[in-house]
């Protein structure tokens, strides 16, 4: 007869015969097929109701511990395969988690936005309206490509910041800009191959990898991608930044940009995404025309994201499709939710339609406006001029140092290094056989500008 | 000699006059190579400063549209292609959006979670509380699997709600469920085969069409998707909900799980996804014990989300990744940013730490509980106990009824239809040749209660 403590129960008590149930026939103390006592008695053996025993063994039924033969009673199931089962505990394994990225002294290359220039209150405050005022649009459904007033607003923002015209009905929002790069391949064909800007960013390389592409690196002269190289390979779908590039800070003049929007036009399946990932920061000037305001047949995809203007722990992006595209996208993926919860997507909204968003760029430009002049005197201070060429174009928030001198990029970054002071060449971002450009990346957007002198002085002795 | 009206101006004259001879170089009335005025002539001719032809210039410069010659002057560039420039302005194009989906007076069928059972009111506190307290972590960038906070708060509950314990490190947390299957499918292989339940959840196989993998679909008997089927395959990874199944209702028992188990386990590269959609909402009894507390060796995903839990408009999901694809994750995709907003992902960590997540789904159950004793009610009104057979397993929001009857499940579907019912059958998700099985699904989470008996007495009249 199965007896069991109930005074050892910390649970209800179903729930505690369930479990001393169950473990004795995963543990193998009551056999498969063996008969169990009848509710009644094992009810009256207990000194419990025979309705806390069905519940019990109800539960062990509809989870096949055990099953009922009517008018005949309960068995343990027949079970072939049972392994020792593995108790529950908060459990710690032995996860190889990325560690965190060293700290440097100096770090001319980091490309993380300061964050003290988010504009948290107002952003709080706007949130906080959009909770109290939206209770019911909040909970409505996302369309796949995101609520209409954030693409009103983004339409908006890009018509009167980049004089682009364009339907609110070409742009799909999600949450990254990786994200959307998955779903522009699947729109656009996994089976192209993707050209990719040669030296360029990193991640990009990484990101096409994970999603099963081929890409291929084209490269570059002064006025950014090779339209001639370009044209020697089979890549159908050219991935450029031509408002800033990154790392040789190339704006690509507009003749190139028709020369390229030129090369799309040759073939019915080629494509240019458009990246113009730091276009707000640009310092000086009207900033020039994006590729997708000046392309009349449906060729270039523009991309951009909030991850970068507001700040990186917002996790919203956005595309804009040609219009053959925007409805292929409708057609192959409205089946699809929208990545970005529709709070943050009425937060930005508002955030954008209020005036605040523009406020914000204007105010961030003042800032890495000045930041920018007082890098620029700093090095001057530091550096003769034909000692360090600087390499800018007013845009975006790094520029090229271009030095005068005879000792290898790897020497000069292996002796900073040992300074606990971390400098990347152009040249790092290149894929192929290297050569020393003695061109080095200068990102002043989250520089300690009080320390730059000292990392600069350190930097000449490097040279020599 | 050139000469622009500039009482015409309406924004500053630099911008204005940039503008002015773009569009001359762009529509030919500036030939390629012709000489531009000097700045001192062009300044002295519209009696402003040299200063704004400068800025005119240099903006002309870098994109590109004039060179400048050293003591020599300015010309309009050489650029052999030119499109006609299309003017920007607001545009509406005719994109085919997707059309709202039709509005039935009953609809047996919808799975949309009613909204008005969110607990907005705690949430949005909580969020206020984050946005008041934690100022500085949510600038932080989020680890690429999310936070430690809520990876935390979810081991929590999976540990007291599932009886699962993991490591919180073994959390993917993701912006949805379709992204974490893309993932996934990243992280086990795109040349695997996956197979899925048939009849099943046709998102999934649209998903998967969208990663490009091959799927195949496997039947399913009284118990889940059979073992030996699957055994006949070339599957490598099977996708399937034990918990309750859509749209059978079927909750596998512990010797099926075992069984599945034991499959994936004879070979190294066979993995089992658990998708465990509405766990949350099993009404009666214990849950039972998830496939991942007793996967001893490393063979099952586990998949979530508070989509479905919580809010559709909350885009939180997460997995559980066995300790070897924890780090194969880690090493190859922590290059990736997480897809969640930090904002969100504290605010649900403190939800569920605070305890609210638990007094939501316990206030949700007794709802739902509620309101299934209703609609039983409701159809025994109606149908006799030999005219309607009710398939159901406490489990999830949705259960199955058979009619005994000889019209075919398309004929009642029809008659319905032509009333503004819409009422699916089981064999609506069945792939391969249909048969009549005379099982429609009652997904009553979101149905109105009092126009039930009506719709149900109109499936009565379908029936004969």
């Amino acid at each position: 007869m199965l007896f069991y403590d109930l005074t050892k129960a910390d649970m209800p008590i179903y729930e505690y015969l369930y479990n001393c149930i169950k473990n004795d026939i995963l543990y193998g103390k009551i056999a498969p097929g063996e008969k169990l006592p009848s509710k009644r008695n094992f009810a009256k053996n207990h000194g419990i109701s025979t309705i806390t025993v069905q519940n019990a063994y109800d539960q062990l039924i509809s989870e096949g511990y055990i099953t009922t033969v009517p008018k005949r009673g309960y068995y343990a199931a027949v079970m072939e395969k049972i392994p020792v089962f593995r108790q529950t505990s908060n459990i710690e394994l032995d996860i190889n988690i990325p560690k965190e990225p060293p700290h440097f002294a100096f770090d001319f290359a980091s490309n993380r936005s300061i964050t003290e220039n988010f504009p948290f209150s107002v952003w709080a405050k706007v949130m906080r309206e959009t909770i109290s005022l939206r209770e019911k649009e909040l909970l409505d459904i996302s369309p796949c490509c995101g609520i209409l007033q954030l693409r009103e607003a983004i339409a908006g923002h890009l018509s009167s910041f980049r004089g682009m015209g364009i339907d609110p009905n070409q742009i799909v929002v999600g949450a990254g800009t990786e994200y959307l790069y998955g779903i522009l391949i699947d729109l656009l064909g996994k089976e192209k191959v993707y050209g990719i800007e040669n030296p360029g960013y990193t991640k990009l390389k990484q990101i096409y990898g994970i999603n099963d592409v081929r890409i291929k690196e084209v490269d570059m002269d002064e006025n950014g991608i090779v339209v001639e190289y370009l044209r020697n390979t089979d890549i159908k779908v050219a991935h450029i930044s031509p408002t800033h590039h990154f790392p040789t800070g190339i704006t690509m003049p507009i003749s190139r940009r028709y020369e390229i929007l030129a090369w799309a036009n040759e073939s019915a399946d080629r494509y240019i995404i458009e990246d113009d990932y730091d276009s707000e920061f640009r310092i000086n000037g009207k900033p020039i025309p994006t590729l997708q305001s000046i392309d009349a047949c449906e060729k270039v995809i523009y991309m951009n994201t909030f991850s970068k203007s507001l700040a990186s722990t917002i996790r919203i992006s956005y595309m804009v499709l040609p219009r053959h595209l925007a409805n292929l996208y409708y057609e192959k993926m409205s089946f699809m939710s929208c990545t970005v919860s529709t709070f943050e997507q009425y937060t930005l909204a508002e955030f954008i339609k209020q005036g605040y968003f523009e406020k914000h760029i204007n105010r961030m430009r003042l800032h890495y406006g000045r930041k920018r002049t007082q890098v620029l005197e700093i090095i001057r201070k530091v550096f003769k001029e034909n000692e360090c060429k600087i390499i800018e174009n007013d845009s975006g928030l790094h520029f090229v140092m271009e030095l005068k001198c005879d000792v290898s990029d790897e020497k000069i970054k292996r002796e900073l290094l040992a300074q606990n002071i971390r400098i990347s060449s152009v040249m790092d971002y290149y894929r192929g056989v290297k050569y020393d450009r003695h061109q080095f990346i200068l990102n002043y957007s989250n520089i300690n500008v009080e320390k730059l002198e000292d990392a600069l002085v350190k930097l000449k002795k490097a040279m020599f």
